[in-house]
């Protein structure tokens, strides 16, 4: 695949389209441009033009709370099924792993933290990471309990106060 | 394999030796019982009768520092490739998912927690795997930069407060 084999930045529009035989306006009227192609390349199930401004539009101290509730929200739905298998691509393809950093640094957690104007904007990128990885593994690919079938308002009281820190709070 | 196929508490050392064609007391020889050789088949490398004592040995309010510090030493040492491993075999089989909720829960943190004697014990242990699986994800797997090569004191001077708040904070 053109992602894999290329990166976020190597890979075209033109060249996905010529490799797939269609015309590049075909892919670029159905996926929306490179961002939505590459996320239904990893099956991630967001549009991050509509997610982002979303998350943005509130008091920056209860992001946290609204990005936990939307990513239980999006995966939930599936019963993270695609959740588990975005993760056992990152951990047996190289090529998906580097997809999943440039989702992480450019499609959501960059793009939310750039717009908060807060200082160690890529250290707080890859935090918040940790802590979001973190849930989805234990939520839906290990299903640990009590957070595997805990309602949202559990989660997001147990976890938010965290990722907030990571997003907003002093870092040490 | 008989703790894939039965979980940790249905597996024998006994069936595992029979299958395997050697004396039940070869493998508590080799492998030390039961709870290190499941560690063993998950390819973790550590010894808990050596690393919950260890942990435990300090004021509790520092033992996130303590469990950071000690994850990062196991894990750096091998590089990561072992934990690689062990996310895709949870991310690709039932029986390695079961098998480590299991670890999680009875041979690491359910063991620390328990013996913190603090409230939401379950609670307070999935939510400190999920920092930790997190941290992993992201350090090892995913390689996101600064996390992934930033050096000890750097990454538990940004996530031990966090994780110390799973373990013995307040939670809501």
């Amino acid at each position: 695949m053109e992602f894999t084999e290329r990166g976020f930045d190597g890979a075209t529009v033109r060249v996905i389209a010529e490799r797939a035989g269609v015309d590049p306006a075909m892919v670029n009227h159905w996926f929306g441009g490179k961002d939505k192609l590459f996320l239904a390349s990893l099956e991630i199930p967001i549009d991050p033009d509509q997610v982002i401004p979303a998350l943005l539009n509130g008091p920056a101290e209860e992001l946290a709370a609204r990005l936990i509730r939307t990513f239980l929200t999006v995966w939930d739905v599936s019963g993270g099924g695609p959740l588990v298998a975005l993760m056992r691509s990152v951990s047996s393809h190289e090529g998906a792993a580097a997809m999943f950093r440039e989702f992480i640094t450019r499609v959501i957690f960059g793009r939310l933290i750039s717009a908060l104007g807060v200082d160690q904007p890529e250290l707080r990128t890859a935090l918040a990471a940790t802590q979001m990885a973190g849930l989805g593994m234990v939520r839906y690919v290990v299903r640990l309990e009590p957070l595997a079938s805990a309602d949202h308002d559990t989660v997001v009281a147990a976890i938010a106060p965290n990722l907030q820190r990571y997003l907003t709070g002093p870092l040490s």
